[in-house]
């Protein structure tokens, strides 16, 4: 990360020592890492996560048709209370055909047989990330297992980031959010973890995001709470308009927090649980956007006055995904006729004439004309700052979405044209 | 552009002395250019275009909400004979509102004026290129209108390349193409030129293209010869995905061949026409195509066994769009993963398992699995090239597409980080 946009982050996300606040512990939860040798250099590339007692759980997955074997496997019927989230790095398990999916099969009676359980396919959870297409590394994999749960621990600050780092691949720094409130007077964790730097485009969440929480709450509505947030966060963000083949967020609940089980979404239980769900996602796509491949700059694309939400999702991240309107930002050039440019060959119905842009805080374009106000002196000077901020009012309607992504720099091009080592 | 791409074009567009085919003098057509001081550099930046006697005449322009004040101009109903075609660089009067819209009428009744001539709006069309947003520098243009006028000069081989080049914006190499041919022993000649080199993306056509023919035809068949070949030529390319707010090919008949008009659009004599026209329509996209901002790579995408022309035409492009899979051919690394990606996000209904992948003349992907003759070694040789072809057959259909576009490079970043000079 552009260590001028790291500064950014930490002011952010970090506290005053530079770390993140201390992920709680989940009780039912343990957790390990290490290196299967994945890479040629020496880092930790898979990780183990175990609810002994299981736990409820609910996933969303990438919508590519082209999704990896881990995806599939994961859409199949799962358990009530699931066992394990198995996850590496390094290879996709994606485009690797019946080799990549009955390596998960191996996996889960490994597992199974050194702890002497009667396991399922269907208590398992699996996630992948790294290149496409290369055959997976079964092997490497399968000797490490024991070494593996010997390794698992109880959920502690530390473990959380050798947790988050482990599931890294492009990434230049771990991402972790957490949130302790109280329902009914019982202490409620959240802690969430993510990884995604590239293959950035939500079409579901374009990343890895694994939410871990002690409430008590079932299945039904760990899917609910997941699917309203989802896309005001890890759905509205973007680094390069590419959709990935492994994208997943999956949450977890161990009920050890012993509050009345949640079941009626309508309860201000359920609410509460909701809204502080929604800050550690929102707080995790952020992130992921921050650390977008070669990112310089944070961007906010704030879509207003469109007569559905469709329509403002599809102008914000024509903006958000526009080559050239990321790389003016990258120059530091508030080029606002790109984002014109942008909402203009979105196929959306709008009026040029009806269209209000400002740039940070500064007018510049409405109903159909620059205004005489504009100073790109000071546009120029606003576009030197991390974070850039274009709001576009469409004039056509009630309905606003607001989209992330960053700019688009010669470090994204370096990252991927020369990435496989 | 990349020397060694340079190489290439030349190959496929030059002849041995490094120069193109001498463009056909056009009877009927005058053309005139000078530079109006509207760079900071010393260049040709008017070019005009001027039928004395009128050209029957078609035209086809960008569908982008926010199309410039000139497209807005040439939709407006037109004169059965055209006058004149007037083209500015530098600025794209796009988002110039009235003040945009107005000094086109100004530069009309100035050039008229000047010939003491009673033209109208509508026996004019007008193109620009440049810098959205900024206000149109009419005073500076109008000021050079009556020099504009008295360069005029019958259409020479130098004419047309001054011209061409008069056009350019980033464009690193001028561009054009003629065809001559026989119709009932009348000889016809056909010129175009053409320039676009970023905000290259089909909505229409992404660029100027310009195409004059003596073919004697009506101005229904124009339109008729131009839409039919269309979708094959500069709708097919891609460089950013980025439409432009100014996109348009005119093509304009003199009719001084001599010919017996052309109005019947099953005659062998406009069949004729219509796949010359498509060689030079065809040539200039490939040209724009490969001198694409920054591009070192010329990128086929043969997508084969749609369901039908519209699905395979979305998934050629959900290719020849991912910066991901651009910047890997950029970094010449046979990724064929991100192929497959792209495939799987472009949200067209596909089978992994029936899908068949070619690098070149190598088969890689088959039937949802790694073809085990498959050598990663070839590829990369392959990869080194100018020019890459990937094709896809997707076993759903017997439909096609072929699309064309460029690898996403250091350059392309740079050109478009800092191009306002």
């Amino acid at each position: 990360m552009d260590l001028k946009l790291k500064k950014f982050f930490k002011g952010l996300f970090l506290k005053k020592n530079g770390h993140f606040e201390d992920l709680p512990s989940i009780k039912g939860l343990k957790i390990s890492s290490l290196s299967a040798n994945l890479y040629k250099h020496k880092r930790e590339d898979l990780c183990f996560f175990y609810f002994k007692d299981g736990a409820n759980h609910a996933g969303v997955f990438t919508k590519s048709r082209a999704a990896a074997e881990c995806v599939k496997w994961n859409k199949l019927s799962k358990s009530n209370k699931i066992k394990a989230l198995f996850v590496n790095t390094k290879n996709a398990n994606a485009l690797t055909g019946k080799q990549g999916f009955e390596s998960l099969k191996k996996i889960q009676k490994k597992i199974s047989n050194e702890f002497k359980a009667k396991y399922k396919d269907k208590d398992f959870y699996f996630a992948s990330t790294g290149v496409i297409g290369e055959r997976f590394p079964i092997e490497k994999i399968g000797k490490k297992i024991p070494d593996l749960l010997k390794k698992l621990k109880p959920t502690s600050p530390n473990i959380w980031i050798k947790a988050a780092k482990a599931i890294m691949t492009t990434d230049t720094i771990a991402k972790l959010s957490c949130k302790t409130f109280k329902i009914k007077n019982k202490k409620i964790n959240i802690a969430g973890i993510a990884k995604g730097s590239g293959m950035i485009f939500p079409n579901m969440a374009t990343m890895l995001g694994f939410i871990f929480t002690d409430l008590n709450i079932s299945n039904q509505l760990l899917k609910t709470a997941l699917k309203n947030n989802l896309d005001k966060t890890f759905n509205a963000i973007s680094v390069d308009g590419d959709t990935s083949t492994n994208d997943m967020v999956l949450i977890f609940s161990t009920s050890k927090a012993n509050n009345k089980k949640i079941t009626n979404p309508k309860s201000k239980e359920f609410k509460i649980f909701e809204s502080k769900l929604n800050q550690v996602m929102m707080s995790l796509a952020k992130q992921i956007t921050i650390d977008g491949e070669g990112a310089s700059k944070f961007i906010e694309i704030d879509v207003s006055g469109a007569k559905n939400k469709k329509d403002a999702k599809q102008i914000a991240f024509s903006i958000a995904n526009s080559q050239l309107f990321k790389t003016a930002v990258a120059g530091e050039d508030p080029n606002w006729g790109r984002v014109l440019m942008a909402i203009g060959k979105s196929n959306i119905n709008t009026s040029v004439n009806k269209i209000n842009l400002k740039l940070g805080n500064q007018y510049i374009f409405k109903n159909g004309n620059i205004l005489k106000s504009y100073r790109e002196s000071l546009a120029s000077k606003y576009m030197k700052g991390c974070e850039i901020k274009f709001s576009v009012g469409l004039g056509m309607g009630k309905s606003n979405f607001k989209a992330y992504t960053c700019d688009l720099t010669h470090k994204y091009i370096s990252i991927n044209a020369d990435y496989r080592n």
